[in-house]
C-alpha cells in the first residue's frame, strides 16, 4: 500500500519546504520535489492513495513524552485507559506516547513494567513506549535498570516529591544516577521538595486552609526551584544527564538554563497547562472548581510572571520539550475525593488531545516559530528519548507518522467534543487557531475529517535506544 | 542529467539517517529510503551517474558566511581572487560563500556593490552572495540599504574598529540599525572598540613595542567585550537583530549569551583560528613569524582560557555559526608591510579551504555532535542569511550542493598542498581526521578524488531573502 | 570654646550607642560614656555650651559629594551661588559639599579651578571641596591632573554625554583613566551614551516630540547601562577605580554590581530624585510642568521598576553614596528656555537642602537601617573622596561637623519655606519624618531651632587626600 | 581602676584614627583626641595604668563566633576545655567566643544548654556566649527555642550533614526556621548534603579508599553548594535570615552572594583553614598526616581555585565573618581513631589562637584593608550575634575588650609554642606578620608581653540580644 501526500508544506525543526511525501507500507519511502520531472508527476497517479495537503502543513506526528494512562493515584486511577487515551492523542495529532510504568517501594521493577505492558498491549491507537518510574531505589531496582535498558526502556523517573509513595532520598537519587551514568540511560526528575511541602500542607490543613487553591500555595516556586537545583547538582556529582519534567516555575527553569549555559546535559520540559492556566484564575476558582486544576508541580501565580518566562524559555531552548503530563481524573467522584481536604485531590490534568493545538498558538501569536513548534512537540522528544529518526522527523526510512495540519481552520476545545475519558476540560470553550486535518500512524490513516478511522491495537510498543543527547 | 548518491548516511542538523539522494539537474529531486521497493531499486540503474557513498557522510555543502576575496586593506589586497578563493572553498567542502562588498566613507554604496559584482562575475567555482559593508553611514547610504535589500543583499556590516577607515560612531550605528529594523535586514558587527585600541596601539608603538604580538596585547579582550555589549544595547534601542562576527573573547560571547538568554535576537560567529591558534603559540612566534597570525579580533591568550569556552559556546548555541573570515595576505611582501610596525601588518588569515575539516575535529574529539557540525557550518549560516532551504539542507527542491565526506580518511594541511593563493598556512603540518571526498555544486561534481573538476564561472550570484531568524 | 552634646544617641555606620560628645574649638575632643564617673559628670558643667540631644540622633554632618553651584549650562547658570547653596545645605544637615570645578575644551584646567575658587572663596556657610571636570582631555589637561592632586583635588569627572560640551571620546577617557591610575586619583563618570542620545533627540525634535517628557524617552535606560558598562571596561583596561555618578537605571547599577562582585573598585552613586520621582508622574506632567524635573540621567519610568531596585542596591552597597547632583534652575526664565524644545531646558534639579531628610525616609519605612543612612550620606562619601576621618564620622580629632537629628519631628518640603534660591520644589508639599534640629560646622552652631545662625565665609576649602577605597 | 591607652591608632570598621582610650573599670569611658587641651594631657597622669601603644593598632578584641570547646564527637571530645581554649583565644587577641551548646536527637534542649553552662562556668579567661545546636527538631525543641531566646541564646545551628547524629531533614529545618522567624533568632547552618555524602563515603570505603584525603573527595564542592542553596531557599520560604557556617567552596559562596544581591538576609562565614590549607598539600599528606586536616566542610582542591575566591568574597562582603570552627583533636589517640578508615577520624582543626594573626596577613599582603580586618574579626560577628555595641567596637560604654596589635612584629606558629591543648599545629612553622601585644578583657589586662596574666573564671557568660542584621 502506497500513499502520496502532495501539495503540502513539509515542516521540520529547521524550516519548511514544499515537498511531497511518498509512503510505502509503514514507512516513508521518499521525499520528492513537487512536480519533479524525474519522479514527481507519476507518483500521484501510481500511489494507492493520495492526500491533498494544499495550503496545509505536513509535520511529523507529535511525540508526547509524558503520559500517565490508568495511573493509580490517591485511591483511584487516571480515567483514560490506553485505549481511550491513545485514541484521543491521535485525534490531537500525537502519534507516539511515552507512558510511565510504575514501581513502588517494595515492588519489583520488572513486575511494574510487566503490568504496564499488560495494560497497553493490544489497546493502543498509536505507537507507545515506556519510561520506568523507580519508586524504591535499592540494589535490586538498580540492577533492574540495566535489564530494562536492554529491553528498550532507556529512561527512569525519580521523585523528590510524594514521601512515602514515590519519593527517593538524595542518596537513592545519587545511586540511581550513578547507575544511569553507567548504563547510558536518562534520569527524569519530578523536582519538588516533597519533605518541605508536606510540612506546609500539614500546616495548611491544620489552619483550615483546605480549598484547592492551597494546593498551590503549599507548593511555592521555591520548592520547585530548590529541588531542580538539587537534582542538577546530584546529576553533576554522578556525571549523568538530567531531564526535569513538568516545570512550571520560572526560577526553576532558570536553574536549568544556568546548567545548560555551563554546558551540562540538563534538559527541561513544560506542559500546556503551565503556559495557559494560573493559580489566580483557575486553581482559585470558586467552590471546589479549582480541583479541576490540581496537578503537581502546581499552576503558578500570574502575578509572579511565570507564563511569559516559560514561553521565552521555550524559545531559548532552556525548555526543550512540551509534553502533557496527561493524567486525567474526572471531577465527579475522582477529584471529589478531595472535598474538604485539597491534599486528597488526585493530582493531574488531562491534555493529551490538545498539546499540538495549544502549542501551535505560540506560532499563531508569534511567540515561537513554526519549525520550533515541530521541534518542541515532535523532533526533540523523539531525539531525547531514543526514538529518532524512527519518530519525530519526516525522512525516508522513518515511520510514516504524519499529521496534515490546517493552519487556517480553528478548533474549539470542550468536554462536549473532546475524546478523552474526562468529564471536564481545563480549557473549556477555548477557540484556538489551527486544526488537525489528517493523521497517519505508521502509514495508516487513523484520523480523517474529524473522524477516528483507526483500529484498537494498531499501536505497537517501541523499544527505545539511547537518548540522542547522550552521545 | 540525474545523479544518484547511494549507500551514504545523510546528516542534517538534528541527526543522521540512511538515505539515498536523487539529483535532477541542479536540484535535489528526492530523498529515498535505501532499497525501497517502490522507487529505490531502479534509481541507481536509471540515473545518469551514481556516487557510492558507502561508509561516508552525505552533507549539505558548507556555507561560509564570512569571506573577503580581493579585499583592499592597508595598501594591499587579499591574495585570493574570487576565482582562486572559491576554488579553494570547493576543495574544502564549502559550496557557498557570502563575501563582503565594501563601501568606504565618501563612496556610494551602490558603486561598492557594483565593484564587487564585477570582481566576482564569471569567476566563481561555487555560488556566492554578498553582504554589504557600510563604511560611511549617512542619508544616502541608509537609503541605499533599502535598495540593496530588494537586490538580495539583506545584511549589512558595520565596524566599531578601524577609525578613519570603516569605523562608524554610535550615532551612525544606531541610525543604520533603525534602517535595518525597518527594512528587515540583519546588522553584522565588527565589535572592537577601535577608538580605545588606537590609543593603546599608539602608546605601544611609542614604547617601541612593534613586534606582531603587540597586535594582540593592544586589543585586549575588554575591547571586544565592551564593543559587543555596546552593539547589543544599540540594537536593543533600535529594535533590530544583531550578528556579531569573528568573536574570539569568551567574555564577549558571554555578552551574546546573556542577550540570547534574555530572548533577544543576538547571534555570534566564531572562526577556526580562534579555536586552535593563540597569542602565546602563534602571534608571539619568534622574529616576524607572528605576522602570519595577525587578524582582528586577535588571537587570544591561551592562559585566559578562551578556546575551551568557545567550543562550549558552540555547543550551547551562543555561538551559532562558524565562518572563516577568510582574508589571506602572503607573508612575503604583504605581511612584510608591517616589519618594524605591527600596526602596518595587513589583518587577516586565509582559511576558506579548511573550515569543514577543522570543525569536524570537534566531532572527532567529542566536543560537538555530528549534526551540530552540519548545523554550524551549513544549515545555520544558510538560515541566518536568507539562503534556506535553497542552501544548507539536503531536501527535495534544494540546490544540489552536496559534500560526500569520509570520516575515516585524514587530511594534512600545508601550504605545499593547499589551493588558496597564499604562501603559508596557519595550520602548517596539521593532520586532521576526515576528508572531503566529493563535492557537488548545483548538481555538478566540482571536486572528485582530490581533483578540481569544476569550471570557472559555474558559481552564480545568490539573491538572498530575509534571515530566517528575523521572522 | 567647648561644647558638650549630651543625652543623645550617637549613630555611626555600624550602629548606634549612647554617648556624649565633647567639642573643643573646631574639633571633637572626646566621646564620653554618659554619666561616666571619671569624666562624664563634670563635662556638662564645665563646657562653654551644652546641647541637650535627648531623644535625638547625633550624627556626623552630611557630606554631599555632588553639587553644581553657579554652574553655567545651556546659556544660563545654576541659580544657587555658593552662598545660598551652602546655607541651604546647612539647613538640611549637610556640612560639607564637594562641588565641580569646570574645564571645557580649549580652556586650561587650572583656569577652571581658579574660577571656582574665586566663586566659593569667602562665600560658604560650610566647608567645601572640589572635584575637577575635565572637558577637554589632551596632554595639557592630563598634566594638570597631576598638579591638582597635589592641591587636594583628587577626583576628576568625565562625560560620556554632551558631545561638543563636556564629552570625551573613549580614547580620551582611557588616557585620563591611565593618568588617574598613575597619580592615585579617582575618575568619576557621567555615564550616558551622548552620541546615541543626540540622534534620538534630533529625531524626536524632528517628529515634533518637543515636550519635557521626551527628554526622558530619548535617554532610555539602555543608554545609561551601555555607558556604565563601557566606563567599567575602560577603567579595567586602565587599571583604575571608577565612580559612576547620578545613577538612575537599575540595569546600569546591575553593571556596577557585577563589577563589584568581581572584586573591581567600581562605585555607584544615586540621588534622591531617582528614588522618588518618575517619568510618568513628574517628567510627563501637563503643559511645561515637566521641565522642573528635567535632569540627566533622566527620571525613569515607574513601570520599569527602577525605584525599588535602587533602594535595594542602596542596601546591598552596590550603590554606595547618595548625593544630590544639586543643580537648580528656576522655572521662570531658566527652565522656560526650553519651551517648545525640551533639548533647550537646562538640566538639573535642586535638592542640596533635602537629602538627609529624604534618605532618612528609607529608615522610617524600613528600607535601610539607621546606620546605613549615616554611611550613605556622610561616612562613605567622606571615605570615598579622601575626607575621612576629618569628615564623615564622630570621632576624637575629627572636625566637629555634627547634626542633631530629631526622628520624631516632621519636615514639610516646599518652595515657600526652603532656602535654596529656586522658585519651585521638586517635592512640593511632601511631609517627611525626621527633622534637622541643630547643625554644627567645625564646632560652630550654624543652624539652631530652624534658624540659620552661621556666617558667610565660615566654610573653608578642604584639600582632599586619596580616596580611602584606593588604598 | 582606670587605664589609659595612649599614642596608638584606633582602628574601626570604617577607618583608623589617632585616639587615646580611657578605661574605667570594665568599660570604655572615653575616646579622646591625643593631646587635647581640654582632657588629654591630664589623663595619662591621673590614670591608674597607662599603656603606650605608640606605633601600634588599638582594636576591639576579636569575636570568634564559632568554637567547639570539649565537643563530644566520634567517640572522643575536642581537646580544649573552656579553660585551655579561652586562654589560647586570649593569647591570640580574641576576647569573646560564642560556643555551641549541643542537643542531640532524643535529648532535651535545655539539658544540653545546662551541660554547656556547667562546662564553661568559672573556667573562662574571656567572655563567652552560646549558640544552641538543635539536633532533634520536634515540638519540644521548637518550644525550647523560644525559651532560650529569652535567656540570651539567640542563634540556633542546624545540620544538613551527619545523618543520625545532628542531621535535620528539610521539613525539620523548615519548621525550625519558621520558629526563628517568629522569635527573631538567627538560624546557622552546616550546609553539606550529608545524605549524598554518606553514599559517597560508603562507596569509597568499600573500594578501599580509606586514606584521609578521601574525606575530601567524598565531600565534593557540589555537596556544599547544593546544601547552601537549599538552605537559602528554605529560609526564603520561612521568611527568616540565614547564616551559613564554615564555607569553603567558592560555588557555595556564590549562592550566598546571589541571595545577598537579591537583597535577602543571607550571610556567610569562612575560617582561616580554608584560606590557607588545601586538599592537595595538606589533606593528601603522606601516610596518616592528612588526618590533622580533616574537618567538615573539607579543605578544597587548590586546582579548583577556592582560596583566591574566598579572599575575594571576604572583600566583597559575601563572606561577612571569619571564625575558626575551633574543634581540636590531638593527632595521637584522637585523630588516630580513623587509622584505616577516614570516616572515623574526628572532624576538626584547632585555630582559636591564630585567627587574628592569620587574617591580618590579608592586610599585610593587600588582599583586604585594615578596617576590613577589624570588621571581619570583631565588629561584624558582634553585630551578627547581638553583642554590639558591648563587643566589637571601641566606643564609650562598650566593654573594654581591647587588643593592642603590633604590625611590625612577627609571630611564628608552632605546636611547640602555641597554647591550645593540641599536639600539632595545622600551620606548623608558619611565620606571619603582626603580633598581639596586649589584650584587655573588660578592662583587665589578660595578656601582656607574651604572658598570660589573666585569671580563670574572669570570663562571664554573655546574654545576647537579637542580631543587628535582623532589624
Amino acid at each position: 500500500m502506497t500513499t502520496f501526500i502532495t501539495n503540502g508544506t513539509v515542516v521540520g525543526p529547521t524550516g519548511a519546504t514544499a515537498a511531497d511525501v511518498l509512503i510505502d507500507g509503514e514507512r516513508i519511502a521518499a521525499l520528492v520535489e513537487p512536480g519533479s520531472s524525474v519522479l514527481g508527476s507519476d507518483l500521484a497517479a501510481t500511489a494507492d492513495a493520495v492526500i491533498d495537503a494544499a495550503g496545509k502543513y505536513v509535520i511529523p506526528g507529535g511525540v508526547d513524552a509524558h503520559t500517565h494512562m490508568e495511573l493509580p493515584f490517591g485511591g483511584t486511577s487516571a480515567s483514560d485507559t490506553f485505549e481511550t487515551g491513545t485514541r484521543a492523542a491521535a485525534w490531537g495529532g500525537t502519534t507516539t506516547i511515552v507512558d510511565f510504568a510504575v514501581q513502588r517501594t517494595g515492588e519489583r521493577v520488572q513486575d511494574g513494567l510487566a503490568a504496564w505492558h499488560e495494560k497497553a498491549n493490544g489497546q493502543c491507537a498509536i505507537d507507545y513506549a515506556f519510561h520506568q518510574i523507580i519508586g524504591g531505589v535499592d540494589d535490586d531496582s538498580l540492577k533492574a535498570m540495566d535489564e530494562l535498558v536492554a529491553e528498550g526502556i532507556t529512561s527512569f523517573k525519580l521523585f523528590m516529591a510524594y514521601p512515602g509513595v514515590f519519593y527517593s532520598d538524595d542518596g537513592q537519587i545519587l545511586r540511581a544516577m550513578q547507575t544511569a551514568a553507567d548504563n547510558g540511560s536518562l534520569i527524569m526528575m519530578h523536582a519538588e521538595n516533597g519533605i518541605a511541602i508536606d510540612v506546609l500542607v500539614a500546616q495548611a490543613i491544620a489552619r483550615g486552609d483546605t480549598d484547592p487553591r492551597f494546593h498551590g500555595t503549599t507548593r511555592p516556586w521555591e520548592t520547585e526551584e530548590e529541588a531542580t537545583h538539587r537534582a542538577i547538582m546530584l546529576a553533576k556529582i554522578a556525571g549523568t544527564p538530567l531531564y526535569v519534567v513538568h516545570m512550571s516555575a520560572k526560577e526553576a527553569v532558570a536553574c536549568v538554563a544556568a546548567a545548560r549555559e555551563a554546558g551540562w546535559n540538563v534538559f527541561g520540559e513544560t506542559c500546556p497547562q503551565y503556559l495557559y492556566l494560573s493559580l489566580e484564575e483557575h486553581l482559585s476558582a470558586p467552590g471546589f472548581e479549582g480541583a479541576k486544576y490540581v496537578c503537581s508541580t502546581p499552576l503558578r501565580a500570574l502575578e509572579e510572571g511565570h507564563q511569559d518566562e516559560l514561553w521565552r524559555y521555550l524559545r531559548t531552548d532552556d525548555l526543550s520539550v512540551v509534553s502533557t503530563d496527561h493524567c486525567p481524573f474526572c471531577f465527579k467522584e475522582q477529584k471529589e475525593l478531595g472535598l474538604g481536604d485539597f491534599s486528597k485531590i488526585p493530582n493531574g490534568i488531562g491534555g493529551v488531545e490538545h498539546r499540538m493545538d495549544l502549542i501551535y498558538q505560540g506560532v499563531a501569536t508569534g511567540r515561537i516559530s513554526l519549525p520550533r513548534w515541530v521541534e518542541l512537540c515532535a523532533t526533540t522528544p523523539a531525539r531525547m528519548f531514543g526514538l529518532y529518526p524512527r519518530k519525530g522527523v519526516i525522512a525516508p526510512g522513518s515511520d510514516a507518522d504524519i499529521v496534515v495540519y490546517d493552519p487556517n481552520a480553528t478548533t474549539t476545545i470542550s468536554a462536549a467534543t473532546h475524546h478523552m475519558n474526562l468529564d471536564y476540560s481545563a480549557y473549556e470553550g477555548t477557540v484556538v487557531s489551527g486544526k488537525v486535518d489528517t493523521v497517519l500512524s505508521r502509514g495508516t490513516v487513523v484520523v480523517r475529517d474529524g473522524e477516528y478511522v483507526g483500529t484498537k491495537g494498531h499501536g505497537r510498543f517501541l523499544r527505545r535506544g539511547q537518548s540522542q543527547y547522550l552521545r
